[in-house]
């Protein structure tokens, strides 16, 4: 491909919307270009990173037997309708009715409808196990798209489900995906890390997630020393034992005026309550959290998050354990509703559904039975102390949703967690018979009884990948492609305006090419510097640059090295060779 | 492919809404699978010929020096609200809000991005000539979706546009276009026939389509044996010259009771009116057809159509002379509306901007000045003879909507007319300067002056190739593929239960993979019978069956050609060579 044709100009500045490096080099370089908020155009050097990828992933989805279809993107309401998906994907999907006034949507997943077909196809169990796949454009409406092609509304994805029947089939599924999977991020080349999930509107039991460690990554995730790890959604809170309360103390209110902030409760606790073994901390408060649920059918549900005072409440622990439900905040009119809570002030007495409010009240794993809480007395100005979790108070139940420090211990016991930023690129789970369940998928067993099949759902995100790679894959001049996903092999540079130069680097392009070579060549004169062009070279990231420059009249042309920066001279007869065997 | 792992149920009987052939059987053959009206899955054999129809594309397309891009489909109102399309479209296209309420449309076409973003990065004539192509989903609301995916609403096209600084650069792209298509065509192998169009909704002027010749086609085009080709609705009328008048008697109304049709008012003429010269004909009335044109904007404009009474006005060639506006029927309550329309004697004296009705009136382009007519008196039971044409009444305009009929003369004057029905598979056109101008792309020319780049549209269903080519690669027993396009090279079947047969079918396979041909095995067992395996082959069409059975004993299989039924026994030791040599 000669530069002077090819479909690219890079850009100098920045996108104004770009916050993370693959967002902003993907446009500088070409390889992206945005159409609307999330949604964006493929140019020619973007395309050919993204069919490499596909490839990847082909080649080690055959490698498990998993076969490929493809469904269509606009998919009618009644089998979302039937799994319950149509409501639970509230505003996050695009609905629509067709001229007869149908209802549709653009599919985020295909659960549903790989259901069916399997249903309308298949009906013994020797027909199992069977996995499908599918490489296809999928989408979400984001509430905030972001990143470029890291977050988008309109996206590729590579989905696959497998049908057992039974669970050890399941398992061995499962495994085979998981396998796959690995293969395909070590072809990738990136970081990554398997942390366990949870399933979200998913539904199903077991889930890994593949991210790639990356600071600018929007998932955060724990691991520790002796191998834990965990996206910090589901990371489980190991609960102390319950403690004996026969000889605690009876809770006692206090006045505690202007209080209404851990930090003012524990300087007047301490000033005022000094205790004798060591002083009040914020771990020995109980902060009530209120927040609104709005479900997927449109309520708005009060609830309460009790959790320990040196802890706040995790915004994304609290979304995935009340998934579908998004989180609202508490506002003044839904205080207004409740008179029976005092703002700043709110206690254990005023909440549950047992309760003169009535409020739903979660609480923490820590809150177990004998614990003692300094907490609200429902009361202006008022505290609690010593209110004993068991015997003063019992909550609706528990929630996982107060932050994850680093340090905390890990629920194996395999030491402290240490918190890092990744992407999600992949996610493999048990879906169990969920979906076959809800949509009749069963077939007959060897005793000729009907059983209902069991599935798993593996996603990789196809589009995303290029960002992610491009997110490590970079330096301060530009990308620096892995070569198994490099748009081209080679980029040759004519560096110079000489005939004697431009003959030979035309001479070259042909003998690379000859030799089975992708080769991107700047063949571009006139006012275009051998400055400019190296720029360009550096900025689109092909992992070997050949520069035919005035060394050509000895006979050299210089190889360089995008990733390392390192340039050597090599005589023209050597070039193929030289080139042949990098990487 | 093992079959007794393949994704893959061949059905017995029909799908209940199969129309077409290729419908019937891609479906029966588990090639594609019905999602919801106008909407299918891709079975994995469906996905192996699909890819085989977009490789070739690429492969021309590439060969021309066009480059490969994607946009998304999910795109933004603005632009097509600047070129009007967003309302030209009508009911056509699914539109839908996202969670912020901002109009997108999927994408039916892509004009308008393509235009944007060659406006976006290139700027100079030494850019052009440019040529960019996609292979991309795309989204029609038909009315009336059928056949399957020959006329899906969601389907897969291959678009690209040419851009050119002036007409002649226009001309040349076009015609490397039409050499690409051409080659496009030839290698998928069917009858296919190039024919003038009209350029519709998009603007534009040179046009033409490549249309798959099928008796289901939904397309009628006309031929002569001096090489004209157009379709139906770009069939121009050979206008006779104008004839003096000035010897003409008057018009005269008469009394004709009962002649509500053609037919009947032929018979009264006949009887109560007959000519010296020659009986009165069909030809001899103007019939006048009332319509309602819809307007994109809502708007109902009614229009009266005044052709030769031996000829029926065309639905499609009215549609697209009138397009974005489509024709509904004058209803009862139209009529009321213009009480001066007398129904089944309405002439032209109620017809015209001018009259009283003030419904605009266009005739056929027979209808010359000085032509005489027999039509409606605008009186019950009353009619109008010698009634001449810029004498007695002068329409708004003409109209070509007349019905086409074989016989008629080409407007090349050819000869004589036949017709025939198509599959639009290919539409190609110049587009001139409608988007570039609308959305302002222009580019600096040679002097620094800016100037409007001039464009081409081109496309070919990618999707509805498969069906086409299913169309006639077809015959009792089921599809017979093209060994270009075929899912597979080879289907091998293992014709019997002895451990004999199986051993020496698993052998086979494993020497015909190794020669490197793509191979279909049938190696199911049990309840299976070499009868049903006989006849899935035939209905998959994959052109080479090679059977293993009792034969073996003496070293020999059979070698079938789906084609032509050929049978013939090949030693094992040639069979490679045998297969390899095939088509």
């Amino acid at each position: 491909m000669r530069m002077s044709r090819m479909f690219l100009r890079t850009l100098r500045d920045d996108p104004a919307d770009a916050e993370v490096p693959s967002h902003r080099l993907l446009v500088r370089a070409g390889y992206v270009r945005r159409v609307a908020p999330g949604i964006y155009s493929w140019l020619p050097l973007g395309l050919k990173v993204l069919a490499k990828v596909e490839r990847i992933i082909r080649e080690e989805m055959e490698s498990i037997g998993s076969q490929e279809v493809r469904f269509p993107a606009l998919l009618p309401r009644e089998p979302y309708e039937v799994s319950g998906r149509w409501t639970d994907y509230g505003p996050n999907v695009f609905r629509l009715k067709d001229r007869k006034g149908n209802d549709m949507m653009l599919g985020p997943t295909h659960e549903e409808f790989f259901t069916l077909l399997v249903k309308d196809l298949y009906s013994s169990y020797k027909d199992l196990p069977l996995s499908l796949y599918q490489i296809q454009t999928k989408y979400r409406d984001e509430a905030r798209p972001r990143a470029g092609i890291l977050r988008g509304r309109e996206f590729i994805m590579k989905d696959s489900y497998s049908f057992d029947i039974d669970d050890a089939g399941l398992d061995a599924s499962y495994q085979a995906h998981r396998e796959a999977y690995v293969r395909i991020f070590e072809r990738l080349g990136f970081d990554y890390v398997i942390v366990k999930a949870t399933s979200g509107a998913m539904g199903g039991s077991a889930s890994e997630e593949f991210l790639a460690v990356s600071d600018t990554g929007e998932d955060t995730f724990v691991r520790s020393p002796g191998g834990y790890a965990a996206n910090i959604e589901a990371v489980t809170t190991v609960a102390p034992d319950a403690i004996p309360y026969d000889n605690a103390p009876a809770a006692h209110a206090e006045q505690t005026p202007d209080t209404p902030t851990i930090e003012t409760l524990v300087d007047h606790l301490n000033e005022k309550f000094p205790r004798e073994d060591r002083p009040w901390a914020a771990g020995d408060t109980l902060k009530n959290v209120l927040v609104i649920l709005r479900h997927p059918d449109g309520t708005r549900e009060p609830v309460a998050i009790g959790v320990p005072g040196d802890r706040e409440v995790d915004a994304k622990r609290l979304e995935a354990q009340v998934a579908p439900a998004e989180v609202e905040p508490f506002e003044e009119k839904d205080f207004a509703a409740n008179p029976g809570l005092v703002k700043g002030y709110i206690g254990p007495a005023a909440l549950g559904s047992e309760s003169s409010t009535g409020i739903r009240y979660l609480t923490d794993p820590r809150v177990v039975d004998g614990t003692r809480w300094v907490t609200g007395a429902n009361v202006q100005g008022s505290h609690v102390i010593d209110l004993v979790a068991g015997r003063d108070f019992t909550a609706d139940g528990t929630i996982e949703a107060a932050e994850v420090r680093a340090g905390d211990e890990a629920p194996d016991g395999s030491g402290p967690l240490e918190l890092a930023r990744g992407i999600e690129m992949g996610h493999i789970f048990q879906l169990g018979r969920l979906y076959a369940e809800a949509l009749g998928l069963k077939v007959l067993d060897e005793n000729g009884k009907l059983v209902t099949v069991t599935m798993g759902s593996y996603g990789v995100g196809v589009s995303r990948a290029v960002a992610a790679v491009a997110e490590y894959a970079h330096d301060e001049l530009g990308l620096v492609w892995p070569r198994e996903l490099a748009p081209f092999d080679v980029h040759l540079v004519a560096a110079g305006k000489d005939e004697a130069v431009l003959a030979a680097a035309e001479g070259v392009y042909a003998e690379l090419i000859g030799a089975g070579l992708e080769v991107l060549y700047d063949d571009r004169v006139g006012k275009v510097s051998p400055g400019v062009k190296f720029k360009d070279a550096e900025l689109i990231g092909v992992p070997t640059i050949v520069v035919v420059g005035k060394g050509i009249v000895d006979g050299v042309v210089e190889v360089k090295d995008r990733s390392t920066g390192e340039r050597t001279d090599v005589a023209l007869a050597d070039l193929v060779h030289a080139v042949s065997s990098q990487g």
